[in-house]
C-alpha cells in the first residue's frame, strides 16, 4: 500500500514556482463552478501518520481556495451532544451542502485505526473488519447520493517520520505540534502501518480511492492533493449525470401470484370494546410512563417510526404515546417535504439531524421509509436508488441500535373500504375537513402498487435489533393498545 | 402580581367536561391556521413555582394539540456545546420556526430567578436588573420579528404549596416528582416570591406580558392556559399585519449639510510599499498564529465580521486572515441569501446559529449588517425594522462580548474612482469576471445613500466592547496589514 510512498517525492522549487499561480486560478475557478452548479459536494478526507504533513497541506489548500465554501473540519473529541448520538452524527452533521467543499481533518477512520493499533491480538481485527464494513458501506452511500469523496492519506517511512519529528521538535516554531511524541510513540508505527495498510486496502473503492501522499517533502505533497482535486471536481462537472443502473429485480412492480401477502394475512376484524380499551389504555400508558422514568432510561434514547395508509389513524395513536410521557422528553417530527438545506444534503440526513439525545423519545410521522413507499411508487426515486434505500435503511437502524436507541417501526394497515369509510367521513366533519386532500384520493387509486411496496419494505428491513410491527388498525381502540404495548414491551427490553 | 392567583379559583367538574370536547377541536383547528399560514411562530414559556401544575399543564396541552406541530423545550442544565456559546445561545437554537408552537419549560427566566433567590444582600438586585433589561430587550426583539409570546407563571401560595407537595408526596405514582423538597425548601418560598413578582412585574411587556395562573386547580389552569392560548392564536390571525410604525427619524435619507463625515475624512493614499508589506505581513500572520495557540485561546472564541464597498478585498483580505491560522479553528461564513429555515425564523437566528465554540473563530464575510446597509437602502426592510435592527445588534454582540467572545468588525473603505478602476479590472481579467455582476453597477449608483448608511451604522454600533474599525482600502497592502494588526491587538487584549 506504502510502497510508491516511500520512494523520496520531490518537486524542485522551480517547477512549483511555475505551477502554482495558474493552479489556484484554476482551483478557484474550478470551486466557483461547484459553486455555481450547486449538483455535488466535495468531500476531502485527510489522514495519516504524525509528521506527514497533513495540517500544512490542508492550509495551504485553503489558503489558495475561496475561504467561504470551504469549511475544514477538525474532528477532535466528541463533545457531550455527540456522545449521545450514534457514532456518525457527528460527521453527518458537518457534512458539506452541495456546491461547497468539505475538509475532514480527522474522520470516521481515526477512531477504529487507532482503537486497532491499540488493542493487542485477534481481537483486534474482528473489530477493524466490522468497522470497515461499515465505512465502506458509508461512503457509497455518498458516492450514490451523488457527493464526490477524495481521501488522502499521507505516509512517511518509519526512518523519515524519526527524521521529521527530530526537525520539528528543533524549530521553537514548530515544537508544539509534536509535544508528546517520544520513542514510546515510534515503538507502535509498525502496528499503526499494518493496521493502516489493512484499512485502507478494503476501504479503496471504485468511487473512492485512496490516495497515499508522500509526505517528506512539502511541494510534492501540495501540488500532488491540489492537482488531484482540481482534476477530481473538473472531471465531475464535465461529466453528464452518470444513468442510473438497473437494478437486477424489474423496476415495473409485478403482478403477484401469490394472494398471501403480509398485509393480506393481516386479520383487519380484530376488535376491542370500549370497555376494555378505556381500561387497558390507563394500564399501558401508565406502563409506558414508569418506563419513561426509569433510572436506565436516561442511557438510552427512542425512535419511533409510523407508517400507514392514508387515515389509518397515525394521528390519534401518536397522541396516545405522548400523552403518556413527560412532554418534555418526547418529540414529533413530521415528514413532509424537506427544506432545501435538507435537499442540499444526502437523503438521510434530514433524519440524522433529528436523532435524540439520550434520556428522550422522537417519533417520526412518516420516515425515511418515504424513498420506498411512495417516492418508489410515484416514480420519484429511480428504481435503482430506493433499491439501494434498503441497505442504507438498515445499516442506519443498525448504527442506532449498536448505540443504544431503541428503534420501533409501526405499519397500520386498514382495509380498502375501511378507507373509503373515513375518507368520507373526513369529508364531512368540518373540524375534519382538512385531513383530507385530492392527494389521499389519488394515492387512493393506487392501493395495490403501496401494498406491494409496504411487503417489500417490511421483508427488506424487518430484523432482530430493528422489527417492524404491524398493526391491524381497522379497529382504532385496538390499533392503539397494539402499539403501547408493544412500545412498552420494546423499551423494557432494550432497558434489561 | 400573584394576588388574584390566591383566591382559589377553580372550575368544576361539569363545566369542564362541557367545555374540552369544543375547546380541543378549536385549538386543533387555530393550530392547523396557524400552520398554513406560516405567517409567525408560538413561543409558550412555562414558569413558576414548584408544584403548580406546569408540568401536568403542559402535558394536557400537547395532548390536546396536535404533536406534529409543538415542540415541548425541557431547558434543563445547558450541554457543553451550549456552554461554550452565549447564554442565549440555546434558547436561540430551540426558537420554534413560523407555523409551530414551542413550549419552552424553564425558559431564559429560570437562571436569572434562581440565582437571584440564592444570592443574599444587594448584589442580587443589581444582576437582576441588568438580567430584566436584557430579557426585555430580548422579547421585544421576539415580537417585533413577529414572535408570538405568552408567558405563564404558575403560582401557588405558601400554605398551598406546602399542602400540594405533601399530597404529592403520599402518592406512589407523583412521589419521585418532589423528591429532594424539603422544609429547607420552604424557607427559601419568600425570596423566591418577592424575587419572581419583581421580575415578572418588570417583565411584563404590551406584547409579551405576563400572565399568572392560579396552580391549586387542574381542571382550572388547564382551561385557562389552552384558552388563552387558542384567543391569542387566533387573534393574532384575524389581525391584518400590523403596519410599521413612523420612526421619529425620517426614513428618507437627508441630504447631509455637513461635507465632513467618518469617511471623508478617511485618508485613502495611505500606502505601503511591497518590501515592508512581505515583511510585516508575515510578522503579524505569525503574531497571530501564537495568539491562536495562546493557552488562553482556549477560553475564548472570536467572531471577525468584514463589511465593505463592493471591490473593496475583503476576499484577498480574509485569506490573509485565514492564512495565518491552523485551518480546523477558522471558519468563513458568506452570508448571501438566507435558507427557508433560516427565512421561518427571526432575523439574527442565522448568524446565532453560526457562533462558534471556544477556542475557534469565525469570520463573517458581510453580516447582520446587512439589515441597516443594504436592506436600508434598498428599501427591503421597512425604516422602523432596520431602525430598530442598531439596539438589536448591540444588544447581539453584547451577548457575545459578555460571553467572553471578542467581536472585531472592519468596514473596508475604498473611494468611488477606485471602486470603478477594480470593476473594470475585473471585466478584463478572465479569473476575475465572476466577481463582477450587474448588481454590482446597481450599487455603485447608490454610493452615497449606502455612505451615509454606513456612517450611521459606526455611529451606532461601535461601542468599546465591539468597536468598528475602518480600513482604508485604496491600497491593499495596508489594508491587509491594518486587519490583521488591529485583529491581533484586539485578541491580545481580549486574552489578558
Amino acid at each position: 500500500m506504502f510502497e510508491d510512498a516511500e520512494l523520496g517525492h520531490a518537486i524542485d522549487k522551480g517547477t512549483y514556482d511555475a505551477r502554482v499561480p495558474t493552479l489556484r486560478s484554476e482551483l478557484l475557478d474550478a470551486q466557483f463552478a461547484l459553486k455555481d452548479a450547486k449538483q455535488f459536494p466535495v468531500v476531502l478526507l485527510v489522514g495519516g501518520v504524525e509528521g506527514g504533513g497533513r495540517g500544512e497541506t490542508v492550509n495551504a489548500l485553503t489558503s489558495w481556495l475561496d475561504p467561504r465554501h470551504v469549511e475544514v473540519n477538525g474532528m477532535g473529541e466528541p463533545s457531550d451532544e455527540e456522545l449521545e448520538r450514534p457514532r456518525m452524527w457527528r460527521f453527518w452533521r458537518a457534512l458539506p451542502p452541495k456546491g461547497k467543499v468539505g475538509i475532514f481533518f480527522g474522520s470516521w477512520y481515526t477512531a477504529p485505526i487507532l482503537q486497532a493499533s491499540l488493542t493487542k491480538g485477534h481481537a483486534r481485527w474482528a473489530m477493524l473488519e466490522q468497522r470497515i464494513d461499515e465505512i465502506v458501506r458509508f461512503e457509497r452511500m455518498l458516492s450514490e447520493e451523488g457527493t464526490l469523496v477524495l481521501k488522502f492519506w499521507f505516509h512517511l517511512s518509519k526512518d523519515a517520520q524519526r527524521k521529521r519529528i527530530k526537525e520539528l521538535k528543533k524549530d521553537p516554531h514548530t515544537r508544539w505540534r509534536v509535544t508528546g511524541i517520544d520513542e514510546d510513540y515510534f515503538k507502535k508505527y509498525d502496528r499503526f502501518r499494518e493496521v493502516s495498510a489493512h484499512t485502507l486496502r478494503h476501504t479503496s473503492t471504485a468511487l473512492a480511492p485512496w490516495l497515499v501522499v508522500e509526505g517528506i517533502d512539502r511541494r510534492y505533497r501540495e501540488l500532488y492533493v491540489a492537482e488531484e482535486l482540481l482534476r477530481a471536481i473538473k472531471a465531475r462537472l464535465a461529466s453528464p449525470k452518470a444513468a442510473r443502473p438497473t437494478p437486477a429485480r424489474s423496476s415495473d412492480i409485478p403482478e403477484v401470484d401469490a394472494k398471501r401477502t403480509l398485509l393480506s394475512e393481516l386479520d383487519l376484524t380484530k376488535k376491542v370494546s370500549k370497555n376494555k380499551y378505556e381500561k387497558d389504555l390507563e394500564k399501558w400508558q401508565g406502563e409506558l410512563a414508569l418506563l419513561a422514568r426509569h433510572k436506565a432510561f436516561k442511557d438510552h434514547s427512542v425512535v419511533v417510526v409510523f407508517e400507514g395508509n392514508d387515515a389509518a389513524g397515525k394521528g390519534g395513536t401518536i397522541r396516545r404515546v405522548t400523552g403518556a410521557v413527560d412532554a418534555r422528553v418526547v418529540r414529533v417530527v413530521p415528514i413532509a417535504a424537506p427544506s432545501d438545506e435538507e435537499k442540499a444534503h444526502p437523503y438521510l440526513w434530514r433524519f440524522w439531524r433529528q436523532l435524540p439525545r439520550q434520556g428522550n423519545i422522537t417519533i417520526f410521522d412518516r420516515s425515511w421509509y418515504g424513498r420506498v413507499l411512495v417516492e418508489r411508487v410515484e416514480g420519484f426515486a429511480a428504481p435503482y436508488d430506493w433499491e439501494r434505500a434498503y441497505g442504507e435503511i438498515n445499516d442506519f437502524e443498525e448504527e442506532m441500535v449498536n448505540h443504544g436507541t431503541i428503534v420501533c417501526k409501526f405499519w397500520l394497515a386498514i382495509s380498502k373500504a375501511e378507507q373509503l369509510r373515513r375518507f368520507k367521513e373526513r369529508e364531512q366533519v368540518s373540524f375534519k375537513t382538512f385531513k383530507i386532500t385530492e392527494e389521499d384520493w389519488r394515492n387512493r387509486k393506487k392501493w395495490d402498487a403501496y401494498s406491494d411496496a409496504v411487503c417489500d419494505m417490511v421483508g427488506r428491513t424487518s430484523s432482530t435489533k430493528a422489527p417492524w410491527t404491524l398493526v391491524e388498525a381497522n379497529d382504532k381502540y385496538h390499533a392503539r393498545l397494539k402499539v403501547l404495548k408493544t412500545l412498552c414491551a420494546r423499551i423494557e427490553k432494550g432497558l434489561r
